[in-house]
């Protein structure tokens, strides 16, 4: 990407090994994120350019000498930052946090929507994949890189369980995925707020009991009349927006949970004596996806869960800047590459 | 109250029942919260005057045909709001939501810096205590109407539990409470910010095991080197300014919570990318001191908490404009007046 709206497919150098902890991955599958869409609305023109992608799975080419439990052949996905998932950050599951880590298309690191890369701490980053290289569970195994971690992180956050009633504004990827997590976790009332009749249609088939397609103050009192006048216990904001924080804000009951993946496309909310006086809780954050890849991973092998359904379009390399254009258009919900 | 800075004594009307929900209670003990200080600081100038006071204990003179489990000369504290304790809010510990509550001073129930008050939702309000009305125990007992479960509600929400690190931001009456409750709560480390000698002394004894005097940035760095670096699990706002939110943000650690004790001065507060990146947790809220009464009230009969230490000047009913006063210059931690 070398700019908003500026996404180019070019040839590069293959990558190589660089650091003991280094891998190369040879893609086989990868993404495109809701969040990449913020460079490519905002992103300052350049002449470098900046690789792009953090959901990739992939086969394992070359691994440096410190990388023991991975060889040539594996089939990984990684976790959409990398981490050495050894340190103290990384053993609280706060691999976000991880001093060794950092994230894909910085500091001379490459993306994943490539035909390879380098991917440094392989061995914290990367997790097997006890699956054949033309599964049909792939799109699934892919979302483990990044968007269902983030909803079942904003889910765990929200400390939703069995019983649990919860709204999950945003019917993008990562509002259906919060909507699978939700039900996985065992909630008993799930209203996904959207306006997309195919994509609220795919969150009922993944568990939502409700669908609330108004906004504002009309998506509050529908929330409201949902949940018997008293809010909702928990709100997942899966979209980032002022609006669809002060939404959730609306929507929640007193004593409840705002929990959020959305990249807050604000600096300050409204958390004065009002949210005080109502005992709310804002808290979720970014996904420790290397942690979490571990916990789904069984359910999507099993087929237990089908978060690849998120995946309503298929293209090459070549037209990943369509791709972008398509997700950003709201035409496709989630875009899955083959190089 | 009459406005800002305006607190008079005057002779009013005997209280008397007028719902069978109601209790008449002549007040033994009362006290000047923090909180009393904001209208003390921006009330408006009125001429009917507002009856202040929500923390007092007393004995009950008389009983509405429903109040069925207190009965004349019965010694009691009251939460600091008033509550049916039957309803789902109260049943979930939300009676600051109960629908049939409200606070003193508004809609013309009294004050309890007064000799006497009518409590409406008697039953749900009061708790009767197992001691003499001349007890030494009445200060301790005292807070429990609202600054011991203040603190205690803001150290519960923080999930503090043995081992645990939490700096308590603010060295009041409030912030001293908060270092009881962490204390009690099984805390390893807490550090108390603050610069008053006294208070902080105090709050050492009361279990804090460092103390930061610094402010703003330089008080953060100090709890970061506290921290071995990290910053604190928890951070306790004991005060609500937004200064301290800041130092709040600043003094906790990457996936920690940040719990507000302190009624917020500020409308909006910085819940941007920043905290979602680093997996913050805002929490706190208005204390269910109704249920928290029944929880610490052991603790404080055996004398294994002693809050009633945050009491350091007695005055009469007519001294009251001077407690304000001597609080609002800190020259006063905590005013206990004896009508």
């Amino acid at each position: 990407m070398y700019g908003a709206g500026d996404v180019r497919v070019e040839h590069v150098p293959d990558p190589a090994i660089q650091e003991p902890t280094d891998a190369i991955v040879r893609i086989v599958r990868a993404a495109i994120c809701g969040s990449d869409l913020q460079p490519y609305h905002s992103m300052a023109a350049t002449d470098q350019g900046r690789r792009m992608g953090h959901e990739y799975l992939g086969l394992v080419e070359d691994v440096g000498s410190e990388v023991t439990r991975l060889r040539r052949g594996d089939l990984v996905v990684a976790s959409f930052t990398y981490q050495d998932n050894t340190c103290e950050y990384c053993a609280e599951n706060l691999q976000i946090s991880c001093p060794h880590g950092g994230r894909y298309g910085f500091n001379g690191v490459g993306g994943g929507q490539a035909e390879a890369i380098r991917v440094p701490q392989a061995q914290g980053t990367l997790v097997k994949l006890p699956v054949a290289e033309d599964s049909a569970l792939l799109p699934g195994l892919l979302t483990l890189a990044d968007v269902l971690c983030t909803g079942h992180h904003c889910a765990v956050k929200a400390e939703i369980g069995p019983g649990a009633t919860v709204a999950v504004i945003g019917d993008g990827a990562v509002g259906l995925s919060a909507v699978i997590a939700a039900q996985r976790l065992g909630a008993e009332q799930i209203i996904l707020m959207g306006n997309n009749k195919e994509r609220t249609d795919l969150g009922r088939e993944f568990g939502a009991t409700d669908v609330v397609a108004e906004r504002g103050e009309e998506g509050v009192e529908r929330v409201r009349e949902l949940t018997g006048g008293r809010g909702s216990q928990a709100v997942l904001d899966c979209v980032g927006t002022r609006l669809v924080l002060d939404t959730a804000f609306g929507a929640v009951g007193d004593g409840g949970v705002i929990s959020r993946a959305g990249i807050p496309q604000y600096a300050e909310g409204p958390i004065g004596l009002d949210m005080l006086m109502r005992n709310l809780t804002l808290t979720g954050g970014a996904t420790p996806a290397r942690a979490c890849i571990e916990q789904l991973l069984p359910d999507v092998l099993e087929g237990v869960i089908q978060p690849g359904r998120v995946f309503d379009r298929a293209i090459g390399l070549d037209q990943t800047p369509d791709g972008y254009r398509a997700i950003n258009d709201r035409e496709a919900l989630k875009v899955i590459i083959q190089p």
